[in-house]
């Protein structure tokens, strides 16, 4: 059914009017090309139409005359824009077959819900002659794989849960197995805490070194990820010079680095302070519950995080967490004073072995010369020794809150790499 | 430069190799797309090719040929990728100009920085003769909208930020003045607490009623959305058709509707509680911080929103919300008393108004027989009357997480509406 000629590249056609109106933003081909790159397979061109039958018969026809491999998405649901079977059958002139073990099949999963498939389904259960049937766990519409005197086709539904388990459980084992090329790999390593520029400026060595891989930076709120990138190589070679290239960056950033691939800050701090028996708090004002939030979307945070007070108003930092009328008194609730205070009051309150306290300007208004937007201070106490620290972080409402909430975590993962005082 | 033809459709030809390779989600398109749509052309087609000459010749002039208008991104930076303009120079058989006044621009924003450019910029003050240079403000590239015996070709930067400024002040303004057809509007309509079946089940007469408007569905983690769109009327029309869909919507589903367009539920939780001068604060579990998080991502929050406990652990429960261990003995911590208490005792120790208390199994450990993974309790205080519900929500710690915060906003939102007692 599919011949085991090499592929070397492919191309993808995405079919869907709500593609090219941009009211959805197209996360399916991202998913797409990193998926194929992975399986060693290079996708060399991406076309979107319209659901529209000239238009995908005219973009598919051209796309299998450039590259003779082509994945389709959309176009297999069970509505009027149902034409991509259609138009494929006509294109590779074979009839559609009503296929009964499909119907059956979407009988029986719609009687799951207590349903009844409608009349408009029965077309879900059509096959271009020939077609290999990909079963669909993921919904309704089967994938199906084509192979002709045109080139090779692959039909994937447009709906991403459905579209990537089937290209990831029955495409990409058949496409690895038929790779032209070697795969392409990439290795993220991320830091924190030092900007782009000074990072380039600092691993530059590194970066000169590099002759089997290339380097990326990629700067986000949550610091700036490094992905290395390896075109041409066999796994284990690709995993050899990954390793030593995250050992370079790792010996010159030291602590700004925290993690690889899709490390979360969050989950490598409570990791850490998991394996010391150590608890956490926190004391939120500007960040309102972000540090929080970051932590308990960790699974199994409760072994660690015993929770805190979020302090926006002055009488909840003093009510709550006993900071003193004073301390806000003397230089305002955007203080060392005042961050020091929230960290011991908390401290106090909960037991916890580590307390971070958070209070800061984050616009748009309430900017002052002496603190202009941005300004952060953060409080730290481990096992009651209180330290403090100012930063002033650049972007909007949402950045300055972000880059908050990380820096915080960040301070934390690092005061909770030292033995605790007293232990 | 640019003849006064109407424009029907247009086709976009994005380039780079990132983009087929999926390192990046490509959001260019989406933004491309949709505000091309609103100023009246359509875009008929979009094709994606990597950095090399041949494939964006090819892409282009087969656009080109098929529509005769084309739009590109990506291909004007000062690197080696840097081979968009000589392609289309080529392809419009027209020789590439050293434009000194785009130079000496280029010169003064690099010296803003401190920064002198390299060589390698040269090429960006480079046109191809004839074209009219849309200047940019965002970055180094400049814009180019190249007419000629092939059809009009406006070459843009990839940049997102760049693209986006060059495209709303530079490119629509000229597009919408042409444009042969009428905008596609849209208008989106916000519900939450809803199932998608219901909703659609409940509002089948409206959707029926719909000669000139079509609705689609677009359910997430904060409600169901209800996208109304008008194919071709003219504004005010549009307007109309849309203010008589919502009111529709309205009278049938009431408060599960919270907003329009962007509306956060917060913001608009915010708006009312400021307008009656209502004071709110939180007692989270196994949101852990998310409502407070949510809610002071609000500008200006600081006029409602106190603050609050997130009580995570059960002894921060008893200590900062001053739950009785009697409650948490009784039936646990995620229980009607539990989270009766929290709201009580946050109530009474923070003075608001409005006091919201969640407490939950998010997952994916931690559920039982008869407290499934996706309970979770909700106790509401307003002005000490306290009341409370049970909610069993489906999806993943992330998805329960998240529904849980937007019910708790919407509880909020709905109690705020009554005049509260006492007052």
């Amino acid at each position: 059914m599919t011949p085991a000629s090499p592929v070397g590249h492919l191309e993808l056609v995405t079919i869907g009017t709500e593609l090219l109106l941009g009211f959805t933003v197209d996360t399916n081909s991202a998913f797409l090309g990193r998926v194929i790159a992975e399986a060693g397979v290079r996708v060399s061109r991406r076309t979107s139409v319209r659901d529209d039958p000239e238009e995908i018969r005219s973009a598919v026809s051209d796309a299998l005359a450039r590259s003779r491999f082509v994945i389709t998405t959309g176009g297999l649901g069970p509505t009027r824009d149902d034409m991509t079977k259609k138009v494929v059958a006509a294109l590779f002139d074979t009839p559609l077959d009503f296929q009964e073990p499909i119907w059956q099949a979407l009988v029986e999963r719609f009687a799951r819900f207590g349903r009844v498939p409608a009349e408009s389904n029965r077309g879900q259960a059509e096959v271009p002659r020939g077609a290999l049937v990909l079963p669909n766990r993921w919904g309704t519409a089967p994938g199906l794989w084509l192979s002709g005197r045109l080139g090779e086709l692959i039909m994937l539904p447009g709906v991403p849960s459905e579209m990537k388990g089937l290209l990831t459980h029955e495409v990409v084992p058949r496409l690895a197995a038929r790779a032209g090329g070697r795969a392409i790999r990439s290795h993220v390593v991320r830091t924190t805490g030092i900007p782009e520029s000074t990072l380039a400026e600092r691993i530059a060595t590194v970066e000169d070194s590099l002759d089997q891989l290339t380097l990326a930076y990629l700067p986000g709120i949550e610091g700036v990820d490094l992905r290395l990138t390896a075109w041409d190589l066999a796994e284990a070679e690709a995993r050899r010079a990954f390793e030593r290239a995250e050992g370079g960056i790792r010996a010159i950033v030291g602590d700004h680095c925290y993690g690889t691939g899709d490390d979360d800050l969050a989950a490598v701090l409570l990791e850490r302070m998991k394996a010391s028996g150590l608890t956490l708090a926190v004391a939120e004002s500007c960040t309102g519950g972000m540090v929080g939030e970051r932590v308990t979307a960790v699974p199994g945070s409760s072994a660690v995080f015993l929770g805190g007070v979020i302090a926006y108003a002055n009488e909840v930092k003093a009510g709550l967490a006993g900071v003193s009328t004073d301390a806000i008194g003397a230089d305002g609730a955007v203080s060392e004073a005042v961050v020091r205070e929230m960290a011991a009051g908390v401290a106090l309150r909960t037991g916890a072995d580590l307390v971070v306290a958070v209070s800061g300007v984050a616009g748009p208004g309430g900017g002052s010369d002496a603190k202009p937007v941005g300004t952060v201070w953060f409080g730290f106490s481990v096992r009651g020794a209180v330290d403090a620290q100012r930063v002033v972080f650049p972007g909007s409402r949402a950045d300055i809150r972000g880059r908050a909430a990380q820096f915080a975590l960040h301070g934390l993962w690092r005061r909770a790499a030292a033995p605790p005082p007293g232990r």
